[in-house]
């Protein structure tokens, strides 16, 4: 790994979800003495919901997930870091086949049963034999922690990601974990980076997809690092129902609510934990959009700002550069109209009704700037339409590790 | 100026344009002793085309060259350097009001033959009284060189960016000069930057126009730096008709296409001097799309690669990662089939339908990536449409320039 991000929050102490058992094995795809395989065995029962990258590049992968997903049913989760296996041909599907039909035969299951995914340099097909070794060892390994899991996710990451809620649902306390990997290559549209959810409680498989969804809209949907969106892209929750509670089907059932409460409050706080990963990132940007025609809208435009190398590089040098927070509104593509906007850096107007405040004193933003979190609201001025976004700066530390990632 | 870009070229010989005539003069916009306020008379009967910025934040002086440019004449230019005066309100207004009197006073013409642009710091009004002093020094100017006035205008350019041509019409020989400023906030939507062309051709005005927007497709609007779209970005063509040819009117008239083609040739090269001179660059990028459903979206998936920060700084540390275009295309939202798909860098082909050549050799390509002019080739393998696009690498270059550009 990498020097750890300054951003970096700790590992929580996470609890055990029953019916789900995570194993770690070293298969090698990369020349390094780590884990690199994860195994996690779900029981039988086991509800999964998904979401996918919208990259049209995908990997066989997520084409693998997008197929079973439909059935609602997973008996287990294999994921693979040093090689994504995208862009790999008849070669990469082929891997992926032998790695469904190696667990199903194991586990006595069907392969639409088995979810996997990969994650590494783009090109380069998944060495079969790799991956069937590594995944008699991880069989014959002895159950792991949840921070082990993560950290055999991990790639780039330079700090283990994950997150934990609980809910009452039914009467029973219902436990959900949620882990991430993700630095680099961050742009979600639909579904982001490798993310996983586990969960003890009982829920239809629709539902859960249908949380999952809405939930993504505001997390994982809502964060970029450096706009580029990887191919290998997937967000999945597993429900193993040992909970024991009456399984939840629609938001009429109580503790339906509290349950995407917990969800939600899981992805957020992952996609925020990649974010504070982003590579090079120094500085944790949250942006907040009012005022304008839709919340897509809003959201589109927290997105510009969000991307735009100017603005990210004035956050990084500490400059109160508002202006580049009104070229990156303009540029958007989405409705504005310059004498309505206003800017706030921290608790600090700036600019009001398209120019800037009377009395506009630096000090307070500069001070502001300072900081390692960094507040950005912006009001169109034009609706309600509203949205939050998060992201990073731009420093020499992203140009530092993506200028010799591969070689 | 910073250290002059290593894809620096030199400034070419340029002729006279008669009836075009520059001074320069210093306004002291900021604080260094450079002139920094561009005045060019144009005489009598001087048709003017023009593009501007879409972004939805443009300064007052875009607003003023969009007002002034239905009417086809132009009598004056006055560009100032070192304050954008975009997003100043009223205030702004009022300096590009002030400043087209003072000249339409002096010049004894209508203030919509004056045009006005500015370029720098945004959000800070323009200083009339320095504005009005600045004219009042370049009224008594002895009149300059083209290179004076490139020098004149530019802020952040690391070099004087200047293009020529000629062409034969109606049996005369008709001059052209284009000179630009532009090096960051770079990402063309219809125009970009701030650029002026300068012909003794005799020709409509609405004709001039109608060639300049057809030559902004394939120059201005192919090229990008870091995805930002400046607030004030303009390109003006001015012909003062004093080549005596007879005026030409439409593509029916002898010495049309050699015209048109001149001003492509020239608007091309400036297109490409602004990415030579692109914040931090120390490679020029030509990526060739082709295969698309449509040249439009052969441009789209071009600018997809040329804006993606992974991209960038590969070819930055000379990585050939080529997944990383695979990625780029995935996410350009455009039509894309990833087993059609293949990629070249220089002569030598990496991908082909779907996945890296059997017989891939790295060697050179590698070598290729060492040169300063890269070469990447797509072909989408789904119709005819196609596009090039031009940019630079992301660079620590980029990231020192911008992250203290103001303060």
């Amino acid at each position: 790994m990498s020097t750890i991000s300054p951003l970096s929050v700790s590992f929580p102490v996470m609890p055990d979800i029953a019916g789900a058992t995570p194993r770690v094995a070293r298969a090698g795809y990369k020349d390094w003495a780590r884990c690199d395989l994860t195994y996690v065995v779900l029981d039988e029962g086991t509800a999964v919901a998904g979401v996918t990258t919208r990259n049209q590049c995908c990997s066989a992968e997520v084409e693998l997930c997008r197929a079973h997903l439909p059935t609602g049913r997973a008996r287990a989760l294999v994921v693979n870091a040093g090689n994504s296996n995208a862009f790999t041909g008849q070669r990469g599907k082929d891997a992926v086949d032998a790695i469904t039909e190696q667990v199903a035969e194991h586990l006595k299951c069907d392969v639409t049963e088995i979810f996997v995914c990969s994650t590494g340099v783009i090109g380069v097909p998944l060495p079969i034999d790799k991956a069937q070794a590594g995944l008699c060892a991880a069989f014959d390994a002895v159950p792991c922690s949840w921070e082990d899991v993560t950290d055999s996710i991990g790639t780039t990451d330079t700090f283990a990601k994950g997150a934990t809620a609980s809910a009452i649902v039914d009467g029973r306390k219902v436990q959900m974990v949620g882990i991430i990997k993700g630095s680099g290559m961050i742009a979600p549209d639909m579904a982001t980076m490798l993310g996983y959810i586990f969960t003890d409680a009982a829920i239809d498989a629709a539902f859960l997809q249908q949380i999952l969804s809405a939930a993504n809209q505001s997390s994982f949907s809502c964060i970029t690092v450096d706009s580029d969106t990887s191919t290998s892209d997937t967000v999945l929750a597993f429900a193993t129902g040992k909970a024991g509670n009456a399984p939840l089907t629609s938001f009429d059932d109580a503790g339906a609510d509290a349950f995407a409460a917990a969800l939600n409050d899981v992805c957020r706080q992952l996609a925020h934990l990649v974010v504070r990963d982003g590579e090079g990132a120094q500085k944790f940007i949250e942006i907040q959009i009012s005022g304008a025609t839709s919340d897509d809208s809003a959201r589109r435009v927290g997105l510009a700002i969000a991307n735009s190398p100017l603005v990210k590089t004035a956050i990084a040098g500490e400059d109160a550069n508002w202006g580049r927070v009104v070229m990156a509104v303009g540029k958007a593509g989405e409705p504005a109209n310059r004498d309505t906007l206003s800017i706030r850096f921290g608790s600090t107007i700036v600019a009001r009704n398209g120019l800037a405040v009377a009395d506009y004193d630096e000090a307070p933003v500069a001070h502001h700037l300072k900081q390692n979190e960094i507040e950005i609201g912006v009001d169109l001025g034009l609706g309600s339409g509203h949205a939050t976004v998060w992201t990073c700066d731009l420093t020499h530390g992203y140009i530092s590790i993506n200028a010799d990632y591969r070689s």
